[in-house]
């Protein structure tokens, strides 16, 4: 179908957000992300990452807040491109995808009554047809939205090695405890804590408060992060590219 | 001009690479880029980044690809996508850029003819109007190709930290001195050669070969990479990105 179609016929360009978030409601926090049921051919009632076509009048990382505007009505504590996916097949027409990728602190998530790791429809401002997902346990997806997950997925991963951004799935302060269970889930893995307290601390990114975390354990301090250093570093694009809510 | 501009007219997609070698005409090696003069408008006589229009039946990667191949005649060692470029005033009319980064290792460049840091047009296949430059003295550039290169320099910087992308500028076969000198033209600042020596040999990735650089100097042992080891990991992209020559 798509052989016989000539240059004249023109490529289309879309942007999707992969909107990551920890959810904490169980013993094991997981990720999720919402996604989208599309209404239309094709594809119709798959699920899908957020997005639309790119408007002629707004820059692509407008777009995708835009879209992550519509979809959850929050700013994220981390925006970033993620790839451009154009492979001839990847949808009827020809689209290039233009995906950015979005951490999202759970508190934010959770003001949005979207607290349940069962798939359902958000509530409030949010549209219609979208619902939370656990990463790890996707519905069928549209297009290549499954191996853009799979990528975003393994972008994280590769960026906790190097940068600050597990940060962006935590509240404003939170104890090294709930910032090294970010780190596993992020990474599928226990790390030691007195190993993680020490590369933590000797990284110096975190700026100890006098606050304490009281509960069934013993207090915790609470850190919060060094907002004179960014979660990642963008390099010439950071003045572009930045957002923090 | 561009705010009359209606959704209806449209979105074009372009593919840009910008391509890097490093050059040893010199006692200091020089990072350094093809560039393309523009016989039209808009920019016309301006440099540009080797590229043009995607054709839809063709994927990201394949137009890159037969970009590189236009320009220079050569494969290149390394290929990775660097970023889609959308800003809205980019370009007269509404231009998505999506750039590729490659790296050239210097012995093929040589077998271009293109030995010089001077300017000038490339000998042989390579089409005319394009000549190389040195990466730190560019002469002025088309639409917004100061900053993708920027970016792309930055890019390189910081991938050596946590990738083997610096063999991408070297032959099959190199002494751990040529490595090093490597990673001090990508990284601006001299490194100690004993410490360098004790990381590149405990990453492991390295392949001592029988064979030694003779000449001025005492007898260099000669290296190759690992071939199993991809220079760079790139997760689940990789079936699709990887590009060896």
């Amino acid at each position: 179908m798509t052989k016989s179609r000539g240059i004249e016929e023109g490529i289309r360009v879309a942007v999707s957000t992969v909107i990551l978030t920890l959810r904490r409601e169980t013993e094991e926090p997981r990720i999720a992300l919402p996604l989208v049921r599309r209404i239309r051919d094709p594809h119709r009632d798959c699920w899908a990452l957020p997005g639309g076509w790119l408007d002629p009048r707004e820059s692509l990382e407008e777009a995708a807040a835009r879209t992550l505007a519509e979809t959850t009505g929050l700013a994220p504590s981390y925006l970033e491109q993620l790839y451009a996916f154009g492979a001839v097949n990847r949808s009827p027409g020809r689209v290039v995808s233009v995906v950015y990728w979005a951490l999202l602190r759970p508190d934010t998530v959770d003001a949005l009554g979207a607290q349940s790791t069962a798939p359902h429809d958000a509530a409030g401002a949010a549209p219609e047809n979208v619902a939370w997902y656990d990463a790890s346990d996707l519905p069928p997806l549209a297009f290549d939205h499954a191996q853009i997950i799979d990528y975003a997925l393994w972008r994280l991963r590769n960026k906790v090695g190097y940068s600050r951004v597990a940060q962006g799935f935590l509240p404003p302060e939170f104890t090294l405890a709930e910032l090294r269970e970010a780190y596993e889930t992020i990474l599928g893995r226990r790390l030691d804590p007195a190993n993680f307290r020490r590369q933590v601390e000797s990284a110096g990114n975190l700026v100890p408060t006098d606050a304490f975390r009281t509960g069934s354990h013993r207090p915790a301090r609470l850190y919060r992060n060094d907002t004179d250093v960014e979660l990642a570093d963008r390099g010439p694009l950071a003045p572009e590219e930045t957002r923090t809510s």
